[in-house]
């Protein structure tokens, strides 16, 4: 089947124009079809309303030749995109009975009782292939018709962004038998922002041809997304890998991993290759650094835990500053950052301790205006550093740059030790 | 003239469809307008391509009577939202001299030079109505056009949002002359599944007209909306707290609060009211609990911080669970869960501990499978409660339901106290 690559996002529900959603959907969907060259030429939104959906669905079919749709594949009444599909293209519904057997088995497993409406979740268009649902109980669809391809996806994002990836995308490719391999690497970066990030390379972008590079900030990250085309798959990394190493070389100091990992995912890494263990005494951040680690599986490997130090007391009779420190220097305080990860180290018996005291705000706090951060590491007695911040911005996202420094400084040091 | 009150959002923008930036003004627009009782019935992107656009505009003239365009206004070539539109609706641009004066302030006040270009972000739709940009330079449009209100706003969030809210608002409520009033009510619910909740309130659901309700199921949480109106604001609101009345009659007791609250937040308020202070001790949560705790400001009022015990060591060390216990019973169990919520509130001085202990999962632990969960609550050592639960899914959706549980627990404890 020959298809121009004319294609068209349908997301359906009516959460999106009531406005209590955004489509975030369109957004995923739209950028991994740019990266393996199908043109998206249409957005569409409607309702859960079987008559509009029919009319947005015959629109579409009008004008584009791929039709993926979002949403409305649950079971209440309300979900009718499969339904309404198979009205218009004038297809059955069937039960699929290996979807039907992973529903139950998820109501067993959580020993909930399934309601009838459920088994509506199973039932699928004539003639589809199933994707199936690693992360709920909707499977996906895809369907060719009249030249077109059909595919269906559930809503809620992390149920729909895996789906994409290892099932979806692979189909899309096989089907069109493109022979060029499209490949993309996504180099993250810390510390640096985007427009400084981008004016360091503005030359190497402005002449972007193969690969294409496409930088993206996000949550105080910059990501480069670069993508190569080729029909050799070698030649497509070489092309990959040559452009890292132009860009590492200016911005190298920056960058510290590759697609969809995470600062703290890397820590996680790097203690786990060093053979090293953790513990954090925690104030203004109040246990985000170790929940962030402790949400890795496998943490128990390298993380021992800590305390959630809020009050002075628990500073001093919990992780062992001293009285005088919190009299003399205040709970904001470098000395007092430091005692925290040497106390937090000795109490747990870890390798490495880290600490966090500053002022999450809105208010100042002895004195210290909100964004007044410290941080330190201290590794086996040998190693010992303490970081002075002062960021701008609302409470959670102070939290949330503290514990991203802390892991880019401690990543850093476990890197050159 | 009379609008039946279909609206459309056009947004127009290749960016959209390349997935580089997501439709948050779609969001925006369509929340205001359900406020004040116009339904949107469909969101449609399109690329900045004339023939395209043209045909969207088309589309939307048949099926639509109220057309709200975003994105396209600037100075560049590729903005083309009005010129296309002019020659779609068969109307000429005119420049529009308090618009041209206000762009060539703008540029002294800069002290930028003004390109030829920006004489274009001046040229208006004969006979439409300026709305007047505040925070950039290309200026709003509003039309009405063979019975069909056509409005024209700017693509950057930051210039649309004011220019909805302060401009465009109150000229469709003018426009309409609407008499009656709407307001909506959320409801939040915890503990119910959505089928559960749709299920409990079927007949309620199937015969609503004013109010009317809408579900919504996001992580773990289920939200009832209610929208009702009336020329009488009293009655609206009447309306509103009488189907209240009747739903929370059936499912009250998995109701927590209204709006944008969250479990986390209602649960500091029922701290600071009894004037409490509450301290945690996190195995498999990692720290979970306090971080969103800590993230609501103003915390350090009823919180005093915890101990992260994720070894056994810390358990018994950090928090005094009992040698014997962690032997005898394990880490994961009942007794364990009792002794670090007793264990944590003595050690801080606080009047509530609550603790976790239990399975995050993926591998197994004492013999028990991811998903065993122990919560314990202990009140000023007078009322001490334990909870086993078995939950499915991810690691991470483990730690976040059993904090969410956590929260709706001691709720319920502290509401009944």
């Amino acid at each position: 089947m020959k298809l121009e690559r004319k294609a068209e996002i349908i997301a359906v529900g009516s959460e999106l124009l009531l406005g209590q959603i955004v489509n975030t959907n369109a957004q995923f969907i739209s950028k991994h079809l740019a990266e393996i060259g199908i043109n998206v030429f249409y957005h569409t939104a409607v309702g859960d309303n079987p008559d509009r959906l029919k009319q947005a669905i015959q629109t579409a079919h009008e004008r584009s030749d791929f039709l993926i749709f979002s949403g409305g594949l649950g079971p209440t009444k309300d979900d009718l995109t499969k339904e309404t599909i198979a009205e218009t293209v004038g297809r059955s519904l069937q039960l699929d009975t290996a979807a039907f057997q992973s529903i139950e088995d998820y109501f067993k497993k959580t020993n909930r009782t399934m309601t009838p409406n459920n088994r509506k979740q199973a039932m699928i268009l004539e003639g589809s292939t199933v994707l199936p649902n690693r992360f709920g109980m909707a499977p996906g669809m895809f369907l060719e018709h009249e030249s077109r391809f059909y595919m269906l996806l559930p809503g809620p994002p992390k149920e729909l962004e895996p789906m994409f990836e290892n099932e979806a995308k692979p189909l899309i490719l096989e089907k069109l038998g493109s022979k060029e391999k499209i490949v993309s690497r996504v180099l993250r970066f810390f510390g640096i922002g985007e427009s400084q990030l981008e004016t360091d390379l503005e030359d190497i972008i402005d002449a972007q041809t193969n690969p294409t590079i496409a930088p993206l900030a996000a949550d105080g990250e910059v990501t480069l997304r670069l993508t190569a085309k080729h029909t050799n798959i070698s030649e497509t990394n070489r092309l990959l890998s040559e452009m890292e190493d132009r860009i590492l070389e200016r911005v190298g100091e920056f960058f510290y991993g590759y697609g969809h990992t995470s600062l703290v995912e890397e820590l996680a890494k790097a203690c786990v290759k060093k053979g090293m263990t953790l513990s954090a005494a925690e104030s203004f951040t109040g246990g985000l650094f170790s929940s962030w680690l402790t949400e890795l599986s496998g943490a128990s490997e390298y993380f021992k835990g800590g305390v959630v130090c809020y009050t002075n007391q628990l500073k001093r009779d919990g992780v062992g500053v001293a009285e005088e420190t919190l009299n003399h220097f205040g709970a904001v305080s470098a000395q007092c950052a430091k005692e925290l990860a040497a106390g937090i180290r000795d109490k747990t018996g870890s390798d490495i301790g880290i600490s966090f005291t500053g002022v999450a705000g809105p208010n100042t706090q002895e004195g210290h205006p909100p964004g007044k951060v410290f941080i330190a590491i201290s590794i086996n007695g040998e190693l010992e550093e303490v970081f002075e911040f002062m960021f701008a911005g609302s409470r959670s996202s102070i939290q949330r740059r503290s514990v991203k420094y802390a892991c880019h400084l401690l990543l850093k040091m476990l890197e050159s030790k």
